[in-house]
């Protein structure tokens, strides 16, 4: 048997994950003692009401509504932040390493905003700062791409990132019903917010996708640095279309080298069916990382929920103690601001849906406006709707420039009603 | 800029995975040096023969063919061993870490059958021993296990870690051809031996089971525990069932937890199309892993080939690297040996092809024998074949014991023939 060290973790909030956490550490605590030689116990949880009803007992005198009672507590080891948001959470965090204690972090938010000046304070403190659960929930991910991957000259990371809008599109996919139909089944299943808006809008993989570019291509990407669009917009139309033509809509999170520049971006895609991301269900995310040595990986698994988030926070939690009973830390990195490409700059094959009238000409009219931007058709097909008809192209492969100049052409034209459909085609490369 | 701290690889072995170390340590320097403080220069080559053509160039005084002159060497911080087999490399790895040098293997077999004492030789000299590219090539795998979920109940693991069986299955799958064809071509191709003893029976997937079990569950398993069956039965009619029934053919190493033993195994298994086992084609691994709080995960990649293994090589390196920069490691564990459960007590439902003489009772007395055995019947199928029959059966969740027993009994009966398909499937719990 070895030594077995005490370690003392402060958690600041004690929701879903928070209350999964404390179970899995009293489950895990015999082997981890026994494996690790570690004993972990949860000392200190910070909440905002102490009366509240919880999914795990606590004993009296653990709660607190002070959590910088806990960040500044001489017994406490680690602290664990569960809070979410910006502020407090910052200060606490901020708070904690100054401590000199480890901090572990499920905050996508604050490190999407403020993760510079996070990993520079760890680093000064020399402690670990451990942020697993923030990105893909328990799916290793920042692990891998912070260790295993980091000499590893990765070129693209793209992501089924959020777990909401992927249940929302694959119910569309799979049972045919339209998008208010989906989102109302994925708030009754608590898989979405009543005000989705963070989730569909893209507002939540986008802090992801600023995370994901900052690791795995050491620069410093932040939220505000992302391209994002939203689902709102897609239909049965667009979903129907791309399954005939071969192709699933996913939304996804893309970050890609550009020499010294990174792209980063999120917006609904169009990806061919053999494609490994395009068989992700349901609420599960994936991580699809394309590297010159080590070819196509996936990472696959539960991007949200209880104790998934809380698995991810555990390993970051062992790791950190193990760290502090060997004396050493391993920094983020410094890195500095990125130069990010304009989504203007970028290229892709587009998917359009225009509806428009239906006489003759109409179509060389619609034809003749990307022509004249240079955007070159791949294939084209036009469905009769009595006087209307639908006009559906997947174009070559065209700047966002160029398709925003057509796009705005061909809304000028009077015989081109909405156009309802814009999607990137990606991963046919 | 952070200072550079200078690490010197001695490697051992310089083939199609050495070379392409050689290639990204020197593509990647400068990157890695601005990254980490570190500049990682491979300045000794252990070979065979120097005479020998190589895919990299090496400055003369480089290359030697005396390997332990290498790990004994004091100007060498790191050693990375790429013989692959038992003797010498055990040897080497053994004298790299009584020198107190971390030690990077991409050795399956060293670690299947001698895992437990160099695990501890690595621990005794207090340094690192990383073995990333042993088990399912560029995948970040064992990384995760001894770190991200170090503290996860892990239930079982299930991988596709032999890319030659999967090849061979997946175009017997595609392209209907027979086992014989598909082996053939993939000899062509080069992803097949020309023996292919090791891949296509099992005993390659058999190595890398035991060094998942060891590192998921943290107990001391052997190559030699592991229960093994390659696929060279497996037939094309079993492949067409499989389908027609919803499920894939695939080789799994299988590891599962079952109180404080472990079961550990290797054989084709039927799979269900919808599990993300089943769509992972050509000659791709995937490792599928079942834990009490994280859910389901899947790591997929490439598990073989110079480029991908090198990188997870590179990846082990780095942190043997960054951890002797920061004079810490990190010991694998000291693991006791395994309680393994016999693999006649194992259950799952089987699949069974069996031809039988096409006359009246014949049914009768073939599910009388699976009856007597308490095996009972989930869906049946018979097929005439003029003088002959085939019967399919899915049997409902039975032993391995009483399965042996009813092949044992049927064997008997004059009007049973061949029993051709013998499955278990798995993945429909």
């Amino acid at each position: 048997m070895q030594p077995v060290h005490s370690i003392r973790v402060g958690l600041l909030g004690c929701g879903h994950v928070g209350s999964a956490l404390v179970d899995l550490v009293r489950h895990q605590r015999r082997t981890v003692g026994a494996r690790l030689g570690l004993d972990i116990e949860i000392t200190r949880v910070a909440v905002r009401s102490i009366a509240k009803e919880r999914a795990v007992e606590l004993e009296a005198g653990v709660l607190t509504t002070d959590a910088r009672s806990v960040t500044v507590d001489p017994d406490i080891d680690v602290v664990v932040e569960l809070i979410g948001g910006i502020e407090p959470a910052r200060e606490l965090v901020l708070s904690a390493l100054a401590e000199g204690k480890p901090v572990v972090t499920g905050n996508k938010e604050l490190l999407a905003n403020h993760g510079a000046e996070l990993y520079a304070a760890a680093a000064d403190a020399g402690v670990d700062l451990g942020f697993e659960a923030a990105v893909a929930g328990g799916i290793p991910l920042i692990r891998p791409l912070r260790e295993s991957l980091v000499g590893e000259p990765v070129t693209r990371v793209m992501g089924i990132v959020n777990g909401t809008t992927n249940y929302i599109l694959s119910q569309m996919t799979e049972s045919g019903v339209d998008y208010a139909s989906a989102l109302a089944e994925a708030q009754s299943l608590g898989y979405a917010e009543r005000d989705p808006t963070a989730d569909v809008e893209g507002f939540d993989a986008a802090a992801k996708a600023a995370v994901i570019a900052t690791i795995a291509f050491g620069v410093d990407v932040v939220a505000g640095d992302v391209y994002h669009e939203g689902i709102a917009d897609i239909t049965s139309t667009d979903i129907d279309f791309a399954h005939r033509l071969g192709y699933v809509v996913k939304l996804l999170a893309i970050v890609e080298r550009r020499g010294e520049a990174v792209a980063v971006r999120v917006h609904p895609t169009m990806l061919p069916m053999a494609h490994p991301l395009a068989s992700v269900r349901d609420s599960f995310n994936a991580v699809f990382i394309e590297g010159d040595a080590v070819g196509e990986l996936m990472l696959y698994g539960r991007g949200a929920g209880g104790p998934p988030t809380a698995s991810a926070t555990f390993g970051d939690l062992l790791d950190a103690a193990r760290n502090l009973v060997d004396g050493t830390s391993r920094a983020v990195g410094s890195f500095e601001r990125a130069q990010i490409v304009p989504i203007d700059d970028l290229e892709s094959d587009f998917y359009l849906n225009v509806d428009v009238t239906d006489r003759p000409g109409v179509l060389a009219e619609v034809a003749g406006v990307l022509g004249a931007h240079g955007v070159s058709i791949g294939s084209m097909e036009q469905i009769g709707l009595g006087e209307r008809a639908r006009i559906i192209f997947i174009t070559h492969r065209a700047s966002e420039r160029a398709l925003q100049a057509t796009l705005r052409d061909l809304r000028q034209l009077d015989s081109v009603g909405q156009i309802n459909g814009v999607l990137r085609v990606i991963g046919d490369d």
